[in-house]
């Protein structure tokens, strides 16, 4: 090994530790933290966020870069030295860009923001939010204006997330997207609605918490190297590739809610656990946008959670632990899981009206970030905007502008645009995976995941962030990303469902 | 205020931030941690060690300590600005003198062999243990190098602990306690034994849980600025002087264990909450040493938890919450949780014999630190010492020489006085408390602790390390540390108890 690749190395060690310890305040602050930790933490966070600055643009980090930029020509573009070279630089060229004061800045602010918000969520309190949103707002557009040359101001944002994407990519996929769903949106809102009271009884969340761990392990999620915990929005976080934690959280009125959310997470989880172990330590030690990883989330949620097979093999087991459901027919259930009705709740949306609500978001974070709408007017143009999307009136901030963490604890922009990006990604990859794998539905519908799970480890997970999101698509799926398996997915379900057919599909593709 | 003395505090504030985060570290890899996490959390302490200890040791801070002379000799003694100055300039000489390697390797190795601790523990397997050990030995020992012109080699290591105390203080203290202690024990071993089947019953955890929650609550824990949780050496940390934690641990066998444990992490705590908000981010914002510190947890464990008065009010609360208990009289139980009878584990001992577990360990630490005693011999000389001492078999080393976390996680030497001289304190401290608020009992044979917690607040807790150990007894009693009040208050409970008295005290005084 080239020596200087050596230095280099212990030097990512110590970004990627800085990073992970941050993350450890972050989990704790979200899980166990008592109120009277609040203060302090923000200043732990802060401090942290700032050594991890120092450390990741340290001027050695640009020299042994400039080094090894000989070496690295000399290398195989697949093999991991060449990618840990070309992730580091990116994160170098990156990370230099945006002054530590800012960071600190925003790391600190964050940590507020978030402490305000879980208290300002549940009173419906937009007014209290907006002042720190409107700080939120600024420091994003000042984050932005370090990468100057973009064409929208949320580029860069963008591009942090999901890299080689920008907001006219982004806005085109989802142009065609938004045509493509309506038909299917509008010809189910004419069929007699899903019956979904089953969902509704009470189960003992240790019930709940049961089955679902039997899932996930059986998913393939190592509990050796990972545990599920509660907190108010569940994520899933990381401090190592051997520590990889998901959270829920348990609703009394809706048994649904703790279920799909751990396999969510569990699905992010399963990415990151299947990282090559070797990446441990460097910036390849990550999943590679926020779209695959939402494709790997979205995948086991959905595609597989919310599945016919799934359920043939899971329901007998589910009304084992959960004695409320011995009389509910698996139909009934089955409908019941897969109820397309708009909605206010973006993660408690189902599967064809989620994209709407991630639209909505995606166009909120441009409109704000490109001057078009103020802070101030959000709360009010997030009520109009469902009253013409959905049809349905948000009675509470609550449920409307203050429902997602993600602008409370961090950024505008960037941040919405992934979770759709994954949807389309996940029937793409799915597509793939069952070409390759026949027996997947087949092993499914046994309640065995081992032929899936191995395909994605080997096209997706292992390979952490050495290639981009556009290179794994392609890769895995012998094409560039492409709305038709989604559709075609999307159709594929629902028609039977709801006895609706598509218009013309080809109309839809892109 | 000093210009300097801004500055100084800033960079103070970072150096506490970065040992909390190490904390968080450290209660997270002994709560919540899964196996996975431990090699990288091995490296994540080791890396915010040597920032700790890179930020404690700047020149800076030497500077501005240098620059800061002239005025802290003009401030009074007493000002929070003198004891910071004062207590920074000690901890900045004493972490100056230890190189930053040596602090890394400490670090990095108290992970690798707490973590092999938690199964060779169990295992009862002290030869896997023993090379680490060696190490912890030889660590501790360079460590101590660092200070030259120690009488013994522990010099240091106590110093750390117990600031302004030595090997030859503690020794002289330790025989004059254990010549006192000695009629005690023996007299009382001549005495029938108490029954303590009622322990033993099997309660439910969260019956236990519930009411030590509720008794610690009562004694004025703060669950907004801190939380319980369950781990396997039950321990009491912080963040900030907002979070501060404890830990516990239900057994199945024994309901007196969670209970006192809780008490006495509890009493910890609350000396950390009771610290004056305004030194929060400075090195005055701990308890100022180990002693003083345990004399805390000590007090409410035992002087309080374990009095007649206190459960001449609370039992009737506990059979409320463990039904258990209902046919078991209040006399069976009290003299059930106030049995002296030698035993092999040092935390579940009695009040009475305890101070031999923590001889035998103090001795030990000399042994092995002056070369009288080898690693491998360790376990062997733990059963020979609790032979002769008790004139019990440890069949298992589980039970001998693997039993306390201490050596396992940290160093050897200076960490096992202070339980002892915590206890010596303890009575002395509670003595003063009761001649200043003679309600004090009477409150408390109510249920309540406000006049308690009121006096140790003014006289102990606020003012964290501003006064050394012998300046807070000094200043709260009235005298120097003396063996008399302990020896006093152990005959005044156990004299009745078991129908013995003593035989001159006089001649066991100091």
């Amino acid at each position: 090994m080239h020596p200087r690749l050596t230095e280099l190395r212990a030097r990512l060690r110590d970004v990627y530790d800085l990073d992970m310890t941050t993350s450890l305040l972050q989990w704790d602050q979200t899980t166990y933290m008592p109120p009277g930790g609040a203060e302090a933490r923000g200043r732990q966070l802060s401090l942290l966020g700032r050594l991890a600055h120092q450390s990741r643009t340290h001027a050695d980090i640009g020299r042994w870069l400039d080094e090894l930029r000989a070496h690295e020509q000399s290398l195989d573009y697949d093999s991991d030295d060449a990618g840990l070279l070309r992730v580091t630089r990116r994160s170098f060229e990156r990370a230099t860009r945006v002054p530590m004061e800012l960071v600190a800045e925003f790391q600190n602010h964050a940590s507020a923001t978030y402490q305000a918000w879980t208290e300002a969520r549940p009173a419906g309190d937009f007014a209290r939010m907006a002042p720190m949103l409107e700080k939120t707002l600024d420091l994003s557009r000042r984050w932005a204006e370090c990468f100057p040359g973009y064409e929208s101001i949320a580029d860069p944002l963008i591009d942090a997330q999901d890299f080689g994407m920008k907001a006219s990519t982004v806005k085109a996929l989802f142009a065609d997207l938004r045509a493509a769903l309506l038909p299917l949106v509008r010809a189910i809102a004419d069929r007699p609605r899903h019956e979904t009271d089953c969902l509704r009884m009470a189960v003992s969340e240790s019930a709940q918490q049961r089955f679902a761990v039997e899932v996930i392990r059986r998913f393939g999620y190592d509990f050796e190297r990972g545990r599920l915990d509660r907190t108010h929005h569940p994520f899933m976080t990381k401090f190592s590739l051997g520590d990889v934690r998901i959270t829920t959280k348990y609703r009394p009125d809706d048994v649904s809610f703790a279920l799909f959310s751990t396999l969510h997470e569990a699905g992010h989880a399963l990415y990151e656990q299947g990282i090559a172990a070797e990446y441990e330590g460097t910036p390849l030690a990550h999943g590679t946008s926020a779209g695959v990883h939402e494709s790997q989330s979205r995948l086991w949620e959905n595609l597989v959670g919310r599945s016919q097979g799934f359920w043939s093999f899971y329901y007998s087991r589910l009304q084992a632990e959960m004695p409320e459901y011995r009389d509910v027919p698996i139909d009934t259930f089955y409908r019941a899981i897969n109820s397309v009705e708009p909605s206010l709740i973006r993660i408690e949306a189902d599967e064809v009206t989620y994209n709407l609500h991630v639209m909505l978001r995606f166009d909120f974070e441009l409109d704000l970030l490109e001057g078009r709408l103020a802070v101030r007017d959000l709360a009010e143009a997030w009520r109009e905007r469902i009253r013409a999307d959905f049809g349905l009136e948000v009675d509470n901030d609550r449920d409307g502008a203050l429902q997602d963490v993600h602008w409370y604890g961090g950024n505008i922009g960037g941040v919405f645009q992934g979770y759709t990006l994954g949807n389309v990604m996940s029937a793409q990859l799915y597509q793939a995976a069952c070409r390759s794998r026949p027996s997947i539905p087949e092993q499914m519908a046994r309640g065995e995941f081992t032929q899936l799970l191995e395909w994605l480890r080997e096209h997706v997970h292992r390979h952490g962030s050495k290639f981009t999101a556009s290179e794994i698509i392609e890769r895995a799926t012998g094409g560039p990303l492409k709305i038709d398996p989604y559709m075609r997915y999307l159709w594929g379900k629902y028609g039977p469902l709801y006895g609706v057919r598509p218009p013309q599909l080809a109309g839809a593709s892109r």
